[in-house]
């Protein structure tokens, strides 16, 4: 039979799909699962979604512009108007997703074996969508100790070689949580331009930002715009994940020409989700508030609980609505998998992401894992609970 | 600054794109523009569509498995049962439109230079789909003399080289309306088979069969089974084009297994459309017989009229809701821009679509066009009779 591409084969499945049997067996005996493995929040997704695609009262469900609906786009233009940023109509392109932003951008800029640095834990979906192109991921390593750190101008610099198109980051971080300065920000520009790369700004959680932070953006830094691709979504702006609305953002003309290439082919983003979206993005700025003030409370519970269990180390981290922490253990997965199997208070137990998966460096994270905190609060505490006691159970079970 | 890929300075704009300022200018003129250039029908989309949405009750609108949603897998199973055509739950991956679904297949079979079949003229959009792996088109020319026929042995068998990884076709034909037989999708598989390529078959428009042709498919010819990919959408057959849901359909195991990859990398197709689409395969096979009976009423009135007029050259063709016809011009994107700017019958003008932009070869289709029947009898048979009118007059101008 016929060979398949050297691009597929290169990916992986994602990392976290092989433990769902564990999961599901551990379900299938009664025993209750928390979730912190996914980033799928449980904030309700405002009415006006659900209201606004309910009024459609058009007969046919219609093709609707490659470049997505001028509604839609003129409402993500006023809103990252709020944000001290701005872009014009024709900079703004609605995609199936962040997904699709991103897959498009780098199918315009990279050519097979071309570079594109990341720095690491990265959302392993990324995998996907820069082996897609036939490109590699050069990564910058980050560590816990640290809280994740990358925006150092050595580390960066020395990943740049003729085949480096772009750094792609995504900030706030997923899976660190890791917020840039604006200083971080301008450093990280100041390369950009040095080098002549792009840089592809993931702020698909722009909003979660803790401590009284401000949301910063690469979209405010006024002589990079040439240079700078956003990469934004609804999913978990406005907890929406379902609705497949994300956008790609940049002032480059050409880039911009050449996307739209391959909107044309894929013809239309969903009709439906777009006017929905549209009535979210009409939301008041206020209505981050309480969304920023649940998971600031979140992310406090999880640290609390976490750091304090001895041999764990992580840094407080500002935003997102993730933690990465290295456990005192010699493997992460092996840890998940007697979770599942074999560990549970009051016949519950907990789920969550092992970080190795989101490495490109071989060997890297295997003692890290991921939360995700899109529990509310009394399960999410609950939650951490029990992931404290199977850890402390754990790491006395093997240090024997 | 950066160079862009390779691959995306290989692919063009959407052909019919840089004619739409023309129509748009008529338009602001106050001339009426029968549009007869896109794919787009005016059939109403089954109202269980928005009935099934409007249902729904949860409050988050949240990811669903990257395969899809279970019932709707389940729907599609049973809809192709209907047309003895066999697969489990595990075939069937839901994509964002068929475009998705081509894309997948293409991204998971060829590298950069390999070669993919595709009979000319061809959906336009196949040349981002494959050029966007780094793969080339190589056509099979077909000719309106002969109906588009391309199932011609001989023909096929000496495009394939070393570096051939399937052979891509639209049946029903688009652009061109052409219905392959039985016995010509049999003599296909027979050479996929002997030179171990794919058969990857778009079928979108597969109940748009006239003249009581049955309904055929390649996924009813068990012994290619493991070679074979279908590609569906719901867009054309329920009228649902805004909805973006489609499927790739195969028994080749390996393949699913590197497809589910990417979808895990694009998370999860739109939760409401799924749920929209759901409802529409559960509507009776009765459903498509008024459809089909009104589009054939369509084809006859294109036919009857534009194959009468003097120096046209077509067939009348089987299938989908499209006919493309050789013109007595010299170049038809030059008539349609006149047709655009200086023809009326009362402040009426007609846009098609020009086929030349659907050809690989350079300098083919040069004189071609693509009429959609997608308007009601009364205005599609005013648009045929402005189009009549005007090519008659232009080809009096135009010869003198």
């Amino acid at each position: 039979m016929v060979k398949f591409s050297k691009k597929i084969q290169t990916m992986d499945h994602s990392p976290i799909r092989k433990f769902y049997k564990y999961a599901d067996e551990a379900k299938k005996k009664g025993k209750k699962v928390y979730h912190l493995n996914i980033g799928q929040p449980d904030i309700k997704t405002p009415s006006v979604f659900m209201d606004a695609i309910k009024s459609f009262d058009k007969d046919i469900i219609e093709y609707m512009p490659s470049q997505g609906i001028n509604d839609l786009i003129a409402q993500i233009r006023n809103y990252y108007e709020r944000h001290d940023v701005y872009f014009d109509n024709n900079d703004i392109i609605i995609t199936h997703g962040g997904s699709e932003a991103l897959t498009f951008t780098l199918l315009c800029i990279t050519n097979e074996g071309d570079e594109v640095i990341v720095p690491e834990p990265y959302y392993s979906n990324y995998n996907i969508f820069i082996k897609g192109t036939g490109a590699k991921i050069v990564p910058i390593t980050t560590y816990a100790e640290n809280g994740f750190h990358f925006a150092d101008e050595e580390e960066i610099v020395r990943r740049i070689t003729k085949r480096t198109k772009a750094i792609l980051l995504t900030n706030p971080g997923n899976p660190t949580g890791t917020v840039l300065t604006m200083k971080e920000m301008r450093m990280i520009a100041d390369i950009a331009k040095q080098h002549d790369i792009f840089i592809i700004s993931d702020e698909v959680y722009r909003e979660f930002v803790y401590d009284d932070s401000p949301v910063t953006s690469f979209g405010q830094l006024p002589d990079v715009t040439d240079r700078v691709v956003l990469i934004d979504s609804i999913s978990k702006r406005f907890s929406a994940c379902g609705a497949r609305i994300g956008a790609l953002l940049t002032k480059n003309q050409e880039l911009l020409d050449h996307v739209m290439k391959l909107c044309q082919g894929r013809l239309s983003c969903s009709t439906l989700d777009m006017i929905g979206a549209t009535e979210l993005y009409k939301l008041p700025p206020s209505y981050f508030d309480e969304v920023k003030e649940e998971y600031e409370k979140r992310r406090n519970i999880v640290y609390d609980i976490l750091s304090k269990v001895e041999g764990v180390v992580c840094r407080k981290p500002s935003g997102a609505f993730y933690l990465t922490a290295k456990l005192p253990v010699a493997d992460a997965e092996e840890f998940l998998i007697w979770m599942l199997t074999s560990f549970d208070v009051d016949n519950e137990t907990v789920m969550f992401a092992p970080v190795e998966g989101f490495y490109e460096t071989p060997g890297l994270g295997k003692n890290e894992i991921r939360i995700a905190y899109v529990l509310n609060e009394k399960d999410l505490r609950r939650a951490m609970e029990i992931l404290k006691a199977g850890l402390e159970k754990y790491v006395s079970l093997t240090t024997i």
